[in-house]
């Protein structure tokens, strides 16, 4: 008899024929012996709406008054699934997460839980009641209600699986698992049945929709094991887990990220200082930077360039023109035409061939490569962005992504 | 500086150009320095609604989470109404039922206030921050969140006036304010300065739409002065007070109600317990028996006419049919094809000529007189309900409600 913590998405709730779906699945799971608790978003698109409302009657809305609005959407989902249940002979009760025992800090739209204290969701489980929490939301140190943030039904179901210390976190989504690739572009991309977190949480960063990586860093560091899978089909999807894998692959996924800008600072004098000045003003009008390349220098003299999210980069511009007399760059650009493209493999670690084959990969296919970036188990490319298809089919079909991992020729 | 508890209907908040209004208004109020307390209820028709989706999930929600369900279209408007106030440079701030300090009992979908301790409402206001409170909720001693009814923001507004000692407690409609007939009957109606508690307590209870009995009653006990007035005019509508009235008038208002049927049980000997077995087995069935007229028995022999309301009749008919051999009666019947008029006034207990106009204004209308009914400050007669156009036009004529009262004629 396990112990399972399920989180059901916006779309695996949007609308009541999904519940009545949901509601069906755990009555199936109540019958073959399981416990488990559930966490639920908002219904489809109504966080979306809830937004808007508050934009149409003011420019600025209190934090705490957008909190209290917003985490109704999951209130009200969380209700009616909890009565979905019930109407099939399966006792079910829902809980906000104040109820939860979720305790936040005060700092509204996207508040830190500090504790949880699930004593009435433990009772529930004890007593034979499936509890149904609602996500990404708690009570504040100042009583107030309070919102996790966008994505926080994820960390909701995280920290309650840890707290109750269930046997595993099921995130159902609209997807079947995470994939080798985004099947929209590669349509060999294959669901994987494991990866680990490190490899999820950079596919996180680099594209790949979900699951937040605020969850997924909250997994890892408690050990919690993640299943990735779909509320539509019902399969097996992805595990995602901190243990050694016996057949690792080296290369797991192919991500691309179309989302993002370039600029380059150029001609800047290659001392200390620099960088910082370029970086803090940066973050002082909160651009989120990305990826950093400086090149070596000759003669003294480096460019640097960096990528940001598109949305930013008139305030980007605006820092950085702003900086280049100051720096004695000679020149400074930006560009909003690139994308990137990844490739995640904790196994690439200890196989050197992968960034090789990567670039002529892409060579093969006469792809430019404009930046260049690693970490122990991503290679990231910056290319034109009209070329990003062709690159992720390129790369999937190089690495034999389509292929389990054990079948794969090897590099 | 006074303090006022005001409270914003379903319609006076339908929408967000609505809540811009509102907002608006309250800013008006903070400029000439009076302080104000807000409590609202859901957008328009949010709570059809929301009950709309549980009765698709479920054919008997359970009543806990039909309230965790439905209490979030209050809040939902609470946390909007704040937003829209703040936006105009006033501080306000959204308090659910629970933390405005409503502890009810644990009667789901109708729950009764135990206690309001508003520390954060009141504190609030020694602050300068307009509270916003969530209508018609609260938190029960099992620590649930708990809806008060249908209607249940009037409780809430005359609780928290009567709990922090305002001033008064002024309830916001569609409407301009209580009138002597309904409008669109009687197109003199006139909308009344004042009338007192009993009164309206009889209006309401034949057909005048609002404000809820309950609050009345609730307003009636704890000497809160109640103004009824119209969040779409904004102009000065219609006082309830106990206080005695210098100009009463000796008939404030004729009301009439379509929305009964009228059964009979003729020829049961008049004899103690009959009529109790009869009102004892429609109690059993929650039949709301609203008149109740038993005529003077001849030869020992009597007939029995109560109303109840129209979608209640087939039920009735059942108990009625069903206990008539028992109560050896000659005979029963149902009528559905009636309505009521009444004539409501707290100065008719001191003039013995009301009844007498009544019915010789019927008379002249040629109207049948099928049942009557009298309390201290009604006088009502069941007719046919083809005739209920004529009735109300010619009583309000007749007894000059188009007039304020220091102008009538007088009986």
């Amino acid at each position: 008899m396990a112990l399972v913590v399920e989180k059901f998405g916006g779309t695996s709730v949007a609308d009541t024929g999904r519940i009545q779906e949901v509601a069906d699945h755990v009555a199936r799971v109540r019958r073959r012996g399981d416990d488990v608790v559930l966490v639920v978003s908002a219904m489809g698109d109504e966080t979306d709406e809830l937004l808007r409302l508050a934009r149409r009657v003011s420019d600025d809305p209190p934090g705490r008054e957008l909190d209290m609005l917003i985490t109704g959407g999951e209130r009200k989902a969380c209700a009616l699934v909890a009565m979905a249940i019930a109407a099939r002979g399966v006792p079910a009760v829902s809980f906000t997460g104040s109820q939860a025992g979720f305790l936040t800090n005060t700092a509204h739209t996207s508040a830190l839980i500090l504790s949880i204290t699930p004593d009435r969701v433990a009772k529930a489980v004890a007593d034979g009641v499936v509890p149904v929490v609602g996500g990404s939301q708690g009570v504040s140190t100042d009583k107030d209600i309070t919102f996790l943030g966008r994505g926080g039904s994820d960390t909701t179901a995280v920290a309650l699986a840890h707290a109750l210390g269930a046997d595993a976190c099921e995130l159902y989504t609209d997807v079947p698992g995470v994939f080798t690739a985004d099947p929209r572009m590669a349509p060999e991309a294959r669901c994987m049945d494991w990866i680990s977190f490190e490899e999820l949480l950079d596919m996180t960063a680099t594209g790949c929709p979900k699951p937040t990586i605020r969850s997924v860093e909250l997994a890892r560091t408690y050990g919690v094991k993640l299943h990735v899978r779909s509320a539509f089909t019902w399969a097996p999807g992805t595990w995602v887990t901190g243990e050694d894998l016996m057949e690792r692959a080296v290369i797991s996924a192919v991500t691309h990220d179309v989302s993002e800008a370039k600029m380059t600072v150029s001609g800047v004098a290659d001392k200390p200082g620099v960088a910082a000045r370029l970086f803090r003003a940066l973050a002082r009008r909160d651009v989120n930077v990305d990826m950093i390349v400086q090149n070596v220098s000759r003669d003294g003299i480096t460019d640097i360039s960096f990528t940001i999210p598109a949305e930013q980069l008139a305030i980007a511009r605006e820092v950085v023109f702003g900086l280049q007399g100051d720096l004695e760059a000679s020149g400074a650009s930006a560009d909003d035409d690139i994308a990137r493209v990844s490739l995640i493999g904790a196994g690439m670690q200890t196989h050197p061939g992968v960034a090789a084959r990567m670039f002529e990969t892409l060579a093969a296919e006469s792809i430019n490569i404009e930046m260049i970036s690693t970490s122990a188990i991503r290679i990231s490319c910056v290319i034109r962005a009209g070329d990003i298809d062709r690159a992720v089919v390129a790369l999937h079909k190089a690495f034999e992504l389509d292929k389990a991992p054990e079948d794969r020729a090897g590099l």
